[in-house]
């Protein structure tokens, strides 16, 4: 039973895998072309997903099943993956802590002002009642996708006892919201919200899903905040809203493009705030992942028990 | 019945409180010095405390309660409260949702490396993996002060899935609490904490309570913050610490001198955030004032009910 890693991986949890796995080959690839010289006799791929292609899968006559360490599965060649039956599994869930404190932190900077507050640090300028700051507790959250890391956002924001809705595609009742709506209720719920958070997965139905029509049912004073997927909305129409005050301020983690480019008028924007896709960046994010792997391993080699985060690729998710 | 205000309020809450109490006689003035003018009569004094003095208290011979519109009350002439038996009650607790979310940010702001995060956003550099942001998830929290706000932010703590310890006078167990120690133990939990969150009030006992060799028995990754008292420890023994590595940061909001002289080391202490006393301000504070006030002057009128936020004078707090 031959296990192909594509990808980084510590030297500590590659002896662990090594360790619990004796039965087990596995062979540790930096890159997905390194991988490839290994692909033509793997059962398993292990994978960033990142670099994934068709032709890495056409020459793994083998493979059974791709473990991807990452939460998107969009780069995978679906119909290749579905014609051979390939099972996918990924890590979403993993980036569940991460990604809520990446939320509740930065709408934190934003509504207490923390950008001016660092500025002001940095003039030795004590102004005590220059910044107008104001709390999260008992805003209202709508949180665009109830996934596992939306449910954990609202579950912190519950914390902050907020009210908590919630968008999906079913609309199904889910833990830590308030209420669920189906994403053809957007625009009725939208203008309740102070915060909206997208933490949506890019399927054909999210891609552009958010266009500047959604900012102008918002709230002037509210935030919109997106770490699922870039193509949710177009950096242009979010520019629009800021510029004509649809909204307060607008916090990007994922963009159409990335790296955004040097000369992207988002950088400048005022009332935006720019992070490089670090939402989801842990330290603990290996050793989160491997043990998930570990466990869908097991399942695996002995047919029993459940796999953890199965994706159904006709879905996306 | 007359009931002076000293400090500034806004129309629609003096409005409130004439509506709701027509049989009072309130005079609203906006700083003691106005105060003393109408002090001989009043029944009943409503401040912010800062500027509060023997005179007025001398003064105000019909004087049966001193309502604090905050939480501090150590700038009141105790021996003449407590010789003329006069009602002092505070606003304690009012600051615990400003003050916990400070916290929690603050917290998030440097394990995140917000500060540095910004400074890469100014430059437009993407810098994705340049930062090793942490969790504040699953650490292990200290709280010094186990009283309402100390309480909010251990709340807080423990949705972040912390481990909560508390330190207090009494060491009795208060909710949200893993478990809470006398101060005499204080010793011992210290080495545990990851975080160090001072909410001390300023009494003989705490003042310069903590001090180098405590910071010396911290981890050496561990954040110390203080929202308490700004003379809970010296600004000498904190940069002593930052410097030698005893501990990773401290996030100070109060200090010995306020505002913080401009020469002051603190300023540029790498290792060292600075704010301007901002952790209680609230643009909800007013609002939550009045409504205890409102309580109590129920209380003070009917002689029926319990005063919310009696103050001990002797224990001073």
């Amino acid at each position: 039973m031959n296990v192909l890693f594509s990808g980084r991986l510590v030297t500590e949890l590659k002896e662990q895998l090594k360790n619990n796995f004796p039965k087990v080959n596995f062979t540790f690839t930096e890159n997905i072309s390194e991988a490839k010289k290994y692909a033509k006799d793997a059962d398993v791929l292990a994978t960033y997903g990142g670099e994934l292609d068709h032709e890495v899968i056409e020459i793994a006559t083998n493979l059974k099943w791709v473990m991807v360490l990452s939460a998107g599965v969009d780069p995978l060649p679906t119909d290749l993956i579905n014609e051979r039956n390939i099972l996918v599994t990924n890590v979403r869930g993993i980036h569940k802590t991460s990604m809520s404190e990446y939320a509740i932190s930065m709408l934190l900077q934003v509504v207490r002002k923390e950008k001016e507050q660092i500025q002001l640090e940095k003039d030795k300028e004590w102004g005590k009642r220059k910044l107008k700051v104001d709390e999260i507790t008992g805003k209202t959250m709508l949180v665009l996708g109830t996934g596992a890391i939306g449910q954990e956002v609202a579950r912190l924001a519950k914390a902050f006892r907020m009210i908590t809705y919630g968008v999906s595609r079913s609309g199904r009742d889910v833990e830590f919201f308030d209420k669920c709506f189906k994403i053809s209720a957007l625009e009725q719920i939208l203008p309740k919200a102070d915060y909206v958070v997208g933490v949506l997965p890019s399927t054909k139905e999210t891609k552009q899903l958010f266009t500047y029509e959604h900012f102008q049912l918002m709230k002037n004073d509210a935030i919109f905040l997106n770490m699922g997927r870039g193509d949710l909305v177009t950096s242009e129409d979010v520019i629009k809203a800021v510029r004509n005050d649809e909204i307060a301020h607008a916090i990007l983690d994922v963009f159409e493009e990335e790296p955004l480019p040097k000369d992207h008028p988002l950088w400048t924007e005022k009332h935006v705030t720019v992070t490089p896709h670090i939402s989801g960046v842990s330290p603990y994010y290996e050793q989160r992942a491997i043990k998930i792997f570990q466990h869908n391993l097991e399942v695996f080699l002995t047919k029993k028990g459940e796999y953890v985060n199965k994706v159904d690729m006709n879905r996306g998710y």
